[in-house]
């Protein structure tokens, strides 16, 4: 059976996220938008489809091109083919593609409509689901962006046969993640299980671990459509380690990796801060290192000033405070400050 | 009394307008904000303030300045001044600084706080509230913005004693639109019978011009949010006719004669259309007349293929047909297309 379900955002927007098999069945689904749509494609997503639809735009691929530069094109692209208020942006890649055609999406007369055809792992467990929309500027990862919800997302895991292994790894940080935030601890287990059907990318198991990721980011995001409350921004365990960490290696890490990272780092703290039990904590990181994540990775002293510089542009701040999303349990998380001594210790290495 | 009222918004955002008197007031109210602040001014009203605050950019005045370049601007500065997602943007100007701090604003992080603070007639009874950021680009008015209401509004018409003459008239064309918009017609009535005292601004009355108009305003922006089911557009009256001029002029002309002239074509159009009677439709032309709008000007026969393909691109047309906002009587308005050779008659002069 097709697996399918709702979200409910923000004054009411809804978001359907369905699953359909193969790249067939992807393309007929797409084919009964008919005319008034708009495609926005990298050069690696383009490559999923036998022909390109007219009325699109491919962009090169790579966070590199996540800016202002891209965001100006499709729209100057959209409007040179007639797009209105009414058309349907369908952004069809990963994350890059999917949060700049969200955006642009947005923009576009005050917003146009728009389907998400996540064709990563990390976009389909993350960026393509909850109206979080961006492009990076000044340096800032996803500091220019808007909150809009995709009416549509289309999500066919045959996309993934042909993901490198270093996306793969990528995608598969954010799931980890996920797991650390169900508090049956069902797909805790369920990827302590299958650890090699999943690396194996068998498919039915995938879809399986794509849907339980996405029900778990969506109890969340369901709470606190906006991230006013402090609960969407649970979602942000181990990021912002992870994002002070990409930002001081100029993103030449990849983001799930990165994001493995900092949940290591965040059970530690846990752990410091007793809020963690030793089995939980140790549990936890086997779990990331089972996946083949580097959880022992710290950062050279000399590096200490740039980490905490980078830590500093973290958007979590809120009058002037970074903010961790730390654990007192599989599935409870809570937001707390760290300080300086306690984040040096957790991410430089020892003398 | 001091007037205030309160808007509620998709998603139930909430936007308070409130009324000052004097400069020194509103420079009360502004200091109750406290330091997490960011100003976007224009040249013309960072004059009104008798310093500018440190935090803060000033940008040369102008629509041409509404683009992408000064949008860059804003979130660069606000960015260099250590705004975060918690700081209050405060767009204190016209339509064209509130259009772009609002749009800046609910870009920057995904969404920063708001208050504007319009300093024109136009502004304060149009751009200010409904929760419309924009900025201009490619040739196409507004293409580019997003809906995002300011929290708050603060008003004090004693902005208006520097405004010109010409940016006076601008704002009273949105006024006297909103009177054909009110079904009691009470706004019309009060404009037809105060012409000579708001037009030499006595400052209690144009607060209540303000008030009324935008009360009016309010009234079909709270059935329509979004502007998902025809109600809101109705503002839109004139506004289709007054944007293909303004474009075919190359904004050579104001918005709010345009608008006049615009509610004058409308006004035709629906007697023509004989859903306005005469007397109807003559009492609405001497009120745009007796404020001193040209309602009789037509473009020349020449100019009629630039004024088509203007209105081509309006942002309204659905489906690809554009529609017309006209008129069933006072406060009456209904959505209607219009044929090419109708909208010629009304709007080229004749051989």
């Amino acid at each position: 059976m097709e697996r399918k379900f709702s979200l409910t955002l923000s004054g009411g927007a809804q978001t359907t996220v369905s699953f359909v098999k193969g790249l067939e069945e992807l393309t007929d689904a797409l084919s009964s938008y008919q005319d008034n749509v708009f495609y926005v494609f990298d050069e690696n997503s383009a490559r999923l489809l036998s022909s390109i639809p007219e009325k699109s735009i491919v962009l090169p691929s790579g966070e590199v091109n996540k800016n202002i530069g891209s965001l100006e094109k499709i729209i100057g692209k959209a409007l040179s083919c007639g797009s209105a208020r009414d058309t349907r942006f369908i952004g069809f890649g990963g994350g890059v593609i999917c949060d700049m055609a969200a955006l642009a999406s947005s923009l576009y007369m005050r917003g146009a409509k728009l389907t998400l055809v996540p064709t990563t792992l990390l976009c389909m467990v993350d960026a393509s689901v909850g109206g979080k929309t961006a492009i990076d500027y000044l340096g800032g990862k996803n500091l220019v962006g808007t909150f809009y919800p995709a009416q549509e997302v289309l999500i066919s895991t045959a996309t993934l046969e042909t993901l490198d292994g270093k996306e793969f790894m990528c995608g598969l940080g954010e799931v980890v993640k996920h797991a650390f935030l169900t508090e049956d601890g069902s797909l805790f287990d369920f990827l302590k299980d299958n650890r090699d059907r999943i690396m194996g990318r068998e498919g039915d198991l995938l879809e399986e671990v794509v849907y339980d990721s996405l029900r778990v980011k969506c109890s969340y995001i369901e709470r606190d459509p906006l991230e006013k409350k402090g609960i969407r921004s649970f979602l942000n365990l181990g990021h912002t380690f992870a994002h002070a960490l990409e930002s001081m290696k100029g993103y030449a890490i990849s983001h799930g990796e990165a994001v493995a990272w900092g949940v290591g780092r965040a059970l530690e703290a846990s752990y410091l801060m007793k809020s963690l039990d030793k089995s939980a904590y140790e549990s936890g990181l086997s779990l990331l290192e089972d996946y083949g994540y580097d959880v022992s990775y710290r950062i050279e002293p000399s590096s200490w000033t740039l980490f905490e510089s980078a830590l500093g542009k973290d958007k979590k701040k809120s009058g002037g405070h970074v903010k961790f999303v730390l654990l007192e349990g599989l599935g409870k998380p809570y937001l707390s400050p760290l300080d300086e001594e306690t984040v040096r210790s957790l991410v430089v290495e020892s003398a």
